[in-house]
């Protein structure tokens, strides 16, 4: 159990720089000033675990009464602002590249992670049979916060648009409902979160997407 | 009582139905993919419940607790979808104007539908002396699902700029929040419901509009 | 305390009318209809005290219970609209640069009250101890409802990108909490609030901005 609140917490703390970095990396190009970079960085990483808590009615929302992810939320987009402020030729570099790959991967792992942490908020708190509320849970705390953050940037919802994103935190979240009712917690936690990793790994390299109602 | 409850689901359902089909075809118009047409339909269909029922603390959402009408949406955004994805002259051709006069009157319907149990629900809730409160909360359960979907894709509320929508539900509202002081509450909420969907209909035969400031 | 909440009320009146006015000059210059400026108006000046309400669960939000700054936000609006709809000429008169630098002080003084009353509330709930949930609710109580403004208006939220103004909020949110431990909470309420307005006229003034990553 220890084990298992520990590797979650690392998992989480990785998803938190991730979507914070999405967030922040938003801002900047939008050319927003320091607070604008700090609320949508923060708003990418928390804002999806404080919708499901709403919905959930748990007020104050978790965030506040343990701020830890805040801060590394906060923390992460100080140093991101701090390096391009240095360096402005970076946005445009090689590095920028590598930078990207590296945060898709942690983006991929922070939205297993919150898929997975927002099915489990719902279950204690006593939803776990209201199925599709505990689903709809998952992926709003794994989605939520990017949301949140491109209609504060005035943009379509990224996750409206393109890339299997909110499909990739949409079957880990049926894949974790359907296999806790037939192995232990732990294990259907752990595949559900990889499979999500998994769809997202695919779906960036080969270039998935849904289909649109048009032909584009 | 029992007939009423099935006339009232009756033209709920067609409410969703109308209100699913709007959020769905304008996620088709912005090119969004299958889960963006989904996400939009759906959340027009239900959002202003949802947002009625976090306003009331009633949580978690009577829309996740009971979800016949997100399943309602479900099929009509699926079944929208797969027709335009099937045959994309569709949207040219001379049935979109019937389908789209068909829709008109669903939407009335739903509008009206919507506006009167938002209140009920309010009552229900036991803040029928809040008449503020209890016209407000008709009015967001009316167009909520309307401004979250013009929100998501982008665009300036619908009902903030022209034809008198909302409006229609706030006069429908104050009357039955008026009415049913003094007359049976079925009869307040058929003559407000017929009141709402009497106004929409002259609102588009005559294109009635609201003044605005500044002369266009 | 019978003299502190009779100025509370008047600076919040004041702020409330700066408020609703800037919402509605928004919806003005969009040329949004009657309804959409009534909206737009009224939920600038409110919007952010209801936000604080559904994150501290305290439902139904205290505006519904005691609408009496949502009237005066009506009437302002109302009066506006009048006046420009009378005379359309005056939006481009010499009068305006004086409303606006009136209005701009108002603005302050509505930052300031709602900011420290957002914090009061916080308090008051029993989440005093709560360091960061108080800050959070009295900037959020402060600029909330101009970002829902600015959302409905379809801009990137205007304290997002310039002026130093949810810092301002931030900054008096700041100095509240920290001395209300040391000195008598009327003190420290009134020192913030100054603080808040303090900043605001210097950073209009000097037109000061917060740093953005990259130079513009």
């Amino acid at each position: 159990m220890e084990l298992k609140v520990s590797i979650f917490f690392v998992i989480e703390v990785i998803g938190t720089i991730a979507f914070a970095s999405s967030g922040a990396m938003a801002a900047i190009k939008k050319e927003l000033d320091l607070l604008g970079v700090v609320v949508l960085g923060v708003t990418t990483a928390v804002g999806g675990g404080m919708l499901r808590d709403i919905i959930l009615g748990a007020v104050p929302p978790s965030l506040f009464v343990n701020p830890v992810y805040v801060f590394t939320a906060f923390i992460t987009v100080m140093i991101l602002f701090i390096i391009v402020r240095l360096n402005q030729q970076i946005l445009e570099s090689c590095y920028i590249a590598a930078y990207e790959k590296l945060m898709n991967i942690f983006d991929a792992i922070g939205l297993a992670a919150f898929t997975v942490t927002g099915i489990d908020t719902a279950v204690l708190s006593g939803y776990g049979d209201y199925h599709f509320l505990s689903v709809f849970l998952g992926v709003l705390t794994g989605v939520g916060g990017g949301v949140l953050r491109d209609i504060m940037a005035g943009q379509t919802p990224y996750i409206l648009r393109k890339h299997v994103y909110a499909c990739a935190s949409l079957a880990g979240a049926l894949c974790y409902v359907f296999l806790s009712k037939h192995i232990s917690g732990d294990g259907a936690m752990i595949i559900s979160a990889l499979l999500i990793i998994l769809v997202r790994m695919l779906a960036t390299k080969y270039c998935w997407n849904l289909p649109a109602a048009t032909k584009r």
